[in-house]
C-alpha cells in the first residue's frame, strides 16, 4: 500500500497558568516530568499573553489551574492556553481543574439567571478541551455539564483519613452546616464508622420574633466530638456560626473539613476567632501567607491523587479503581 | 424596497403522545384549545410512527408527554414528534415534561456509567427541541442539561397548600426520606411557618450486627405530625419504611406529599399496607386504576400551572412571576 | 523536549446490548476475544441502567446491538451504552447495527412524517458513536444519513451461495416482491447467472371491479423455480401473497430468501401455510422457538462476516475489498 | 415593562444566481414580485462575486439556483448567495432547487467514494441554509440528508397531465428504463389509471455470447402506447436505447417523460435520432437553443408550483395538500 | 386550523455591564428607552453574579460592554449576561461591542500562539450570541471570526469630520504610526480631499550601529500640519515617538486621531509630555479623571452612531447605509 | 483485561486533485512515497466524480489541491475528495492549499456581500478537514477563520534569498504596490538589511483635475533598485503600473516579486511589457506555456518547504522552527 509508515508515540506534557503554579509543579514531580516553559503575561490594556515555549504538536497535554480570585482572570488565561494548544495541534487537550470555578452557580435559584457553571464548561469545549478532570465538584452534576469525559476525583478521603487517624478513638458525629451537604455528610458518616449524623436547620426563630435567623441543630450533638464536613469554605460565615451553634448545643469540640479552601476575605479572620480546634484542607487553592501562619489550619497535598489520575488517563488505565468505584 | 410584505402571525399548537393523554387534554382546555389531531402507533415490528392531521408550518408547537413505564417507548414516541415538527417546519418547538425520564441518573455514582439526564436533553436538542419545559425536576442542575432556554415549574405548593390546609393546625413536623432530599424538605418548612426538619440516616445499625440497615431518625419526631415529603414515589420501598421509623419514634401521625407517582410495582400495595394516613400527589403520571382505587390517595391536577405557563411562553409573559422567582 | 513518551497501543472491545446476545458472542468468539462484561438492566419504572464491568479508557469499542422488538427498548439501551462509553473515556465508538432500527422509514411518504432513519443516525451520533457498520441497510442512502464513516456489510451473497448451491441447477427466476425492491433482484440476477427477473405489480384489478388490490405478475414465471428476495421479512403479508400469485401464474416453485428475518406475529404462522418450499434468512435478528421448529427455515450466519469487518476497522485493513469493492 | 414594541412585519424576497433566471423571473412574476437586484460575477481569476443592492436585513429570502452545467461554479455560487444572506441578517434562508446537483450520488456503490449528494446538503447547511425547497429528488431519501426542513414538490403530475390528455385513449403501458425506478413508474401506473408496467432488464445476453450486454424487456408492450418515464435524462443513451428495445418488442409508439432535462452531450442528437415520438420534460432546467429546435419535445413550466409553494411556506400554508399528502 | 393566533410583537431591549455604564445610558435615551435594571456583582470570592430585574423572555436583546480594564473581568460578565439572556429566552441577542477586547490577537505571530480575538468571537457563540454590532475593529477581518452577522460601525468620520472642521484650511498630511495603519491613512486622505499620506518605518539606524530602532518618516511632511491617525492608543509609546519623528523632519504641528482611547499606563503622562497639540478620541472607552483633566484631549461621543444602528437592526432598516456603502 | 491489544501505527498518505498535480508529486517524491492512485473525472453534466483506488482506512492524509482558475471546480473537487477520505475512514486529513481560494474576499468591502474566504473554511471543516496547510495567506488572519489548527507556510523567504543573491549588491528600496501591504514590504526590509521603504499611493490627481487616479510614490526611490512586493500577481495591472510610475520617478531598475503566480488574464501581456526587469514567483500555481515562455519570469519551487512541513506535521515535529517561529 502506498505511503509511509510509522509507529505511534505519544508524549504526555504538563502546563499550568499562574493561578497556582505551586500544585501544577507538585504534580509535574510526582509524573516525573517537569512543566512545559511557558510565557504568560498581561499586556498593558490587561489582555492576557500566551505562547508555549516547546512544540505541543501532537502531545497529550495536562492543562492545570485552579481558579482562585481573580477568577476572571484565570479562567480566560486558562480557555487562551487550550486555544493555544488546539491551533499548537496538541493531540488531546485535558483541561484539570483542582478547583472549578463558578461551580456554585449549577442551576438557576430564580429566573432569569445564568447557569455559569454549565458557561464555563461550554466554554472550554468551545476552546478545545476534550476532556475535564475535577476535584470534589460542588455537586456531581457538573460531570454532565461536559460534553465528554469528565473524570471527577475525590479529595475527601485524604480529609477523612486524617480525621480517621487523629479523632477516631473519640466519641464523633459528623454534621453539615446546612440542608444541602447531608449527602456529604453521609459519605464522612460511612468513613468514619457508622458515626451518627447532625445538620444545621437555619431558620426563623419563633422565640425571638425580631431575629432574622437561627441555627437549629438537628441531631444529637451532646458531648461529642463534631467533624463539620463542607466541599469549600468561602467567607467561612456560615461554618463558623455552625460551630459555634455546635458548642452552644454542648459539643465537646468542633473540627472542620474541606477540600477546597477559598478563604475569601475575612474567612480567616473568622476561623481563627472561631471555636473550631482544627481545620483540615487540601492545597487545590493556594494558601494566603495569613492562611499559612494560622496553627489550626491543617493544608493535605492532593497532588499525588492528581498525579495519579493524569497517570492513568495517560496510560488509559482505571481511575475509578483509584476510590473504589466511586465517579 | 423590493418584496411582499405581512405582518407576522403566530400561532400556539399543543401535542400530546401516547403516554398520558388526559394530562395533555386538560392543558388543551385549559388554554381554550383543543389537541392537534396526531396519528400515532406501532407498527408490527413494534417502531413507533407518527404523523400530524394538520399543518404545523411556522406554528409555535408545545409536545406534551410524560415518561412513565415503559419510558423508553414513550421517549422515543416524543423525539419522533420533535423530529416530524422540525421537518415539517415549527417555528419553535417547546418539549413539555410533566415527568422527565431518566432524571435520576445525573451523574455518574460509579465509573463507567451513562450520564442518562443529560443524554435525554441532548437527543430532544438533536431532534430538534428548541426549549423544555419540566416540572419539579429530580435536581435543579438538570436545567443545565439542556442547551437553551428551560422553564423548571414547581408543583411543591400545590402541595403544600393541601397540606396546610389539612393539616396546618397540628404540630407539625417536615421529615425527607433520606440525606439527598433535605433540601426539599426545607422548602416546605418555609411554607409551613417554619415546621422543624427531620431526616431518616440509613445506616449500619450497630446495635443488631447481622442486620444490614437500619433507619435512624435524625431530629425530633414525637408526638408530631409528619409530612414526609419527596420529589417522586416509585416503586414506595424508602417512604415506606421511612413512615414506619416514624411512628416507631412516636410520631402521631404521618403523611406523604410528592409531585411525581411513578407507583412501580409494588408501590400500591405498599402504600396500602404502610401506617401512612394519606399520601398526597400530583397528575404529572398517570394513576392506575388500582391506585385511584385506594382511597388515601389524593391526586392534585397540575394542568392549571403547565397551562399558565404555556400561555406565559406563548405570549412572552414572565414564568418565574409565577412562582414567587424560583427558577 | 519535555514529556514523558509512550509507543501507543490500541484495543479492541466487544460489548452487546440485551437484545441479541447469541449474535454477539458469536462475533467475539470468531475474533478470539470475549464480550466486555456489562451489567444491563431495568429499574423498577423501566428505566434502563448500564455499567461496564471493565475500564473501557482509551479502547476501540464496538457495540453490538440488533434493533429487533421491543425496537425503542434496545434503541435507547444501545444509545445509552454509547453515552457510557463516551464518558468512560473510549477512544473510538463503532455502533454495529446486524438490523438498523427504523431503517424502513427513511423519507416522508406524506406531509408532516418525521424521517426516523435519519433521526436513528443523529441520535447515535450524538450520544457519541464515531462509526457505523450496519448489514443490508434497506435502503443504501442510509449511510448518508450519518455524519461520518459508515461500513456497509452484504450479507446477500451468504444466501445467494445458498441458493446457488442448491437449486443452481434448476432454471430460475428473480422474483421481486414490489416495485421497489427490484434493484435488489437484479443484483441477485448477476449472481445466478443472468437468471431473467419479474416483479409483483400491486394494481388496482380492473376485471373484479369490488376487489381493491390484485397482484400482477410482471414478466415470465411459468415453470420456473422462483428466487423471491427482499431485504427482510416483517408480518409476511406481502411475500406470502406474492408467493401465492407466482404458482397461480404457474410457477414451479418458490424459495424466499432475505437477510432479515424480523418475523413480526403472525410471519411464522404465514411462512408455515404459503407455498414456499423454503425461507433462506441470516441471523441479523434471534429467531423465535416457532420459527426455529419450522423446518422450512434455513438460518445462515453472519457472525464471520461481521467479525471479519470488525478485525478489517481495527487493523486499518480494507472492508471494500472483502464483498468485491462495492459500499 | 423596559423596551420599545413594535408589530413584527416579514418581508418575502426572492433571488437568483446566474444558472437559469428566466425560471427565477417567471416565479417572482407568478408572486407578484420581481427579482432583488444582484451583482454577480466572475473576477479575471474566476472566483465569483456576490453583492445584493438592497437590503436583505430581516427578509425571509428564497435563493433560486438550478445546478445545470458547470455545476460546480453554479453550486458555488449558490453557496456565497446564501453566506452573504446569513451575513447581511436575512431571517430565514430557504434554498430553492429546481435541480438539486449531485442528485445521484446519494450513496456509495463502492468503497471509498463520496456521498457528494450529502455533502451538497451539509455545504448549504453550513453556508447558512435554513431549508431547502426541491423538485422531484433522484431519490426521495435525500431530505433526510439536510438537517432541517426540506419541502420537496413533485412536478410529475404536470407531466402525467399531459400525457393523459394526449395520450389517454390510448392502450397505455408505463415502462421504466432501469431496474431502480420502477416505484416512479408505478406512481404513474396510478394516475394513468392502473396501466400496466413494465421494465427494461439489463443483462448479460445468453443467447449472443460475444455481446455484453442485452435490454430485456419485462413485462407485455406489444402493440400498446409505451409511457417512458425517468427523473432526469442526462446524456440519453440509457432512455433512447430503452426505447428502441421497445420499439423492437412491438410497441405501438414510445413518449419519453422526464422532470428534468439535463441534456449533455450528445443528448439532443439522440433524441432527434430516437424512436420515441414525443420528450415531455419541464423548465427546472434551461434548454439549450439546440434542444429548442427539436419539435418533439414538449417543455413545460414548473414556476407555478414553485411559486405556489414560496407562497404557501411564506404564509405558513400546508406544502403538502398542494399535492395530495405526498411529501 | 387548531390552535390560538396572535399577532406577533417583538421589543427591543437594552442591557449594559458595569465597564462602562456611561456610553450604554446614552445609547439607551437616544433611542427613546432606558436601560433594563440588572443586578451584577462579585461574589466574596470574585465570582461574578448576574440577574435581571425584569422578564426578557422574546425580547430582542442589545448588551452593551466595552472590554475596558480589567478586559478578562468584563468579557466573562458579558459572556454571563449573555448566558442569562439565553436562558431567560430572549429571542436575538445582539452583542455590542464599542471596543472588541482582544482585537489584536487575530492571527498567530509565532508558533503555538493562541488567535484570542477568534476565540472571544467563538466564546459569545457558544454563549449565546445570536449577531455582534462593533465599532472600528482592529482589523476588518474579524467580522469573519463570528459565525454569523457582524454590523461594523465606523467610527472614523466622527473623527474626521472634527479634523475637517478645525484644520481643513492648513496644508494637511495623513500619516500612519506605521506599516500596519496605512490603510486607514488612506481612508483619512480621501477624507481630507486627497492630502498626501506619509507613514514611520521603524528600522534599524545604520548611521547609529548601537541604537536598536529609528523612526523614518517616509512621505513629505515639512511645513505641514500632520494628522496621525490610528485605531487605538493603548500605552501611547508608539504614537507619541511618531508625533516627535514628525516635528524631527519639520513638520509643522501634530494632531492625533483615534476611535478607542485605551491610555493604558502611561499613556496620559506620555500625551501630556507629547508635541502633539491635540488627541481627538471617542468614548467607546470610558476616560480617566486623569485624561478628562488633559485640555488637549477632545473626546467625540459615539453614541448617537450605536444607537442609530441598534435601531435600524431592529426596525430591519439597513446600517449600510449609514455609512456610504462600507461595511 | 478483556479485549485484543496492537501496537498502534500510522501511514502518511499524499492525494492531489486535478488543478496543479506536477507540484503534488514534487512534494511525494521529496517525501520519498508517491501519490495514492485516484479516479477523478466529469460526468457527462459536468458533476465531479472520485475514488481511490486504495484503502485509505485510518491513514493520515494530506490532500492537495492549488486553487487555480476555474477555481470553483477545483474547490469542490477538493471538498469531494475530503468527503471520500472522511467516509473512508481516513484518521486524520490535512487539506494542503498552496494557493488558498477566495483568500482576498477576507471582509465585507460593503454590507450585503459575503466574506468568501471564512466561507471557504467553514466548507472544508464540514466536509471533514481536521487540519489546514496553507501558503502565504492573502491576510494571516485567515488562520483564525478555520476552527482547529493551520500551519501557514512563508514562501518569502525562498523569494527573498534569491533577490538577496541577485541584486544584494545593488543600492534597494522595497516598495509597495499600494498601501494594504506595506507590512509585507517591511519585511522584506529586514530579510534585505533594512532597505528602505516606499509605496504607491492610489489617489485623485489634484494637478490634473479630469484624470481620476495618479500613482504617487511616498518614498525615496531615485537611482536605486526597486524591490516590488506583493502576495501575488492576478492580472498584473496595478503592479505593472506601479513599477511604471517607479520608472518615472527615477528608480534604476524594478524587480517584482510574488509568492503566487496567478496570471489571469493579460497578465503576461503585461508583464512582457512591463519596465519590470525580473519577476519573481513561486510554483504555488501552474504557469501556462505563454508564462514560461517569458524569459524575465523566474519560478522557484516552493514543493520542499511543503514537503518539509508535511513530514513535521506527520513527526509531530516543529513547524514554526522551519521558518525563525513566525506563524
Amino acid at each position: 500500500m502506498t505511503g509511509i509508515h510509522r509507529t505511534t508515540e505519544k508524549n504526555l506534557m504538563v502546563f499550568t497558568g499562574r493561578a497556582h503554579p505551586e500544585l501544577a509543579e507538585e504534580v509535574a514531580k510526582e509524573l516525573g516530568t517537569s512543566l512545559v516553559p511557558t510565557q504568560a503575561y498581561q499586556f498593558a490594556n490587561s489582555e492576557t499573553y500566551v505562547r508555549f515555549d516547546e512544540s505541543v504538536r501532537g502531545c497529550d497535554a495536562f492543562v492545570i489551574q485552579s481558579h482562585v480570585a481573580p477568577v476572571n482572570e484565570w479562567i480566560m488565561e486558562h480557555l487562551i492556553m487550550v486555544d493555544a494548544l488546539k491551533r499548537g495541534s496538541a493531540k488531546r487537550i485535558t483541561v484539570v481543574l483542582p478547583f472549578y470555578g463558578y461551580a456554585r452557580q449549577d442551576k438557576k435559584h430564580r429566573g432569569r439567571e445564568p447557569i455559569s457553571a454549565r458557561l464555563i464548561a461550554d466554554l472550554f469545549k468551545t476552546a478545545g478541551a476534550d476532556r475535564l478532570l475535577a476535584v470534589d465538584l460542588h455537586t456531581a452534576q457538573i460531570q454532565g455539564f461536559f460534553d465528554g469525559p469528565v473524570d471527577h476525583l475525590m479529595a475527601t478521603p485524604i480529609l477523612s483519613q486524617h480525621v480517621k487517624d487523629k479523632y477516631g478513638h473519640e466519641d464523633l458525629v459528623v454534621v453539615s452546616p446546612d440542608a444541602g451537604r447531608i449527602k456529604v455528610a453521609e459519605w464522612w458518616s460511612n468513613k468514619l464508622d457508622g458515626a451518627p449524623l447532625a445538620f444545621i436547620h437555619k431558620t426563623r426563630d419563633v422565640t425571638r420574633p425580631n431575629a432574622s435567623v437561627a441555627n437549629r441543630v438537628v441531631g444529637e450533638v451532646e458531648g461529642r466530638m463534631c467533624i463539620l464536613v463542607d466541599d469549600m469554605i468561602d467567607s467561612g460565615g456560615t461554618i463558623c456560626q455552625a460551630a459555634e451553634a455546635l458548642m452552644n448545643q454542648g459539643a465537646k469540640g468542633v473540627v472542620i473539613a474541606a477540600t477546597h479552601a477559598i478563604f475569601s476575605d475575612p474567612a480567616v479572620e473568622r476561623l481563627r476567632n472561631s471555636v473550631a480546634q482544627e481545620i483540615v484542607v487540601t492545597n487545590t487553592l493556594p494558601l494566603s501567607d495569613e492562611a499559612k501562619a494560622l496553627d489550626k489550619i491543617t493544608q493535605l497535598s492532593i497532588a499525588p491523587l492528581i498525579s495519579r489520575a493524569i497517570h492513568e488517563v495517560f496510560e488509559d488505565g482505571s481511575v475509578t479503581s483509584m476510590f473504589e468505584g466511586r465517579a
